[in-house]
């Protein structure tokens, strides 16, 4: 196996996060290749070829190329041996897809008004307009329907849902927005993965303010 | 198994017509419920009980809940007998998470102004945005390097993928806008498949327009 993962060059993307947490956790060598989408590099570059759609994050595992950060995960826990990336109860798996494809499609108003550089470039944004104050409402009800009481994942041990989710609450949490104290120590907590903060420490290094 | 899917009460919602095909497909017995979205009953009525995420399509089974049509799909497969919903080679199963992900996530103008209104009502919409012809251009050539040529289905076989990739075609389709004839020709046989065409005849009849 001989695995790439094309990324954003300004570690900006939630999806290449998630992606790149996948292969760490599951602990995968691979090559991370930051694409310039500023300049548009995934639209004439290397990866227009491999990724039909032209996003990042795109796998390329030997001539096989895999768009889109659920998918790639998916594979990793279908293909590779390793730590698993979803539950193993089918129930319990159901819910980290359905928590992974409703971040991906809803919220919209929130994504925009708490973009991730709120999160890894500490901009301070202006207040939640009504529409992302909605959405963000949602946001804070869901999580705490889906988070049993006290609990550090949603489903007993980690899954990529558990850092997909606390990077959404990292977008309220690092703006100063209200977010309840159980859901503030459950994002705060999962930030501190190992995996996490290497992303963290490549985005700095990226914009030489290590 | 006692499955219940909530789905929007006019049949527009594209990821209720994607659980309603992959129940469907696999043969199983469910009781099909609309949900009045217009008049606020997803968040007022038991299906706010039901999804933390207050969206349809959602899966009651038994005591289990579940929102998200992929997830939806996934889990069916997962749980269930009957034929596949995804495609057994693990690559070619990436492959169509990718798809159902992508739609799911991308190319909004165009799902904007090529609403399901346009496909499901024969509602005549203005040319298009700049944005969204730029969408609809990425919507064809990704659909053009994923199918191959002469195919009638993305992977030898159908997949629930295949369902969602058509209703996006559709929307161009039903628009009178360009679409590539092997592109046409796949999104209309498609469109021919018994489930998807009972999920027509249920939006037509709730609409009194038999
Ligand atoms: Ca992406
Ligand atoms: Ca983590
Ligand atoms: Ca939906
Ligand atoms: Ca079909």
């Amino acid at each position: 196996m001989s695995l790439t993962l094309y990324i954003d060059s300004n570690y900006l993307s939630p999806y290449a996060l998630s992606a790149f947490v996948a292969l760490r956790e599951k602990g995968l060598a691979f090559t991370p290749v930051p694409v310039d989408l500023q300049a548009g590099a995934h639209r004439t570059g290397a990866m227009s070829v491999l990724s039909a759609t032209l996003r990042v994050p795109t796998l390329s595992d030997g001539e096989f190329h895999l768009s889109e950060s659920s998918a790639i995960a998916e594979y990793l826990e279908d293909t590779c041996p390793g730590p698993r990336l979803y539950p193993a109860d089918p129930k319990q798996r159901a819910k980290a897809r359905e928590i992974q494809a409703w971040i991906r499609s809803d919220l919209l108003p929130l994504r925009m008004e708490r973009s991730t550089e709120v999160v890894f470039r500490e901009v301070t944004p202006p207040p939640l307009s009504d529409a992302a104050q909605a959405a963000a409402d949602k946001l804070l009800r869901a999580a705490e329907r889906l988070l049993p009481p006290g609990a550090a994942h949603l489903f007993g041990e980690w899954c990529v849902a558990d850092t997909d989710l606390a990077l959404m609450l990292q977008r309220l949490l690092r703006a100063g927005d209200k977010v309840p104290e159980r859901l503030a120590v459950y994002a705060n907590a999962q930030w501190q993965r190992a995996a996490v903060q290497e992303w963290v420490a490549l985005g700095r290094k990226s914009r030489g303010d290590q």
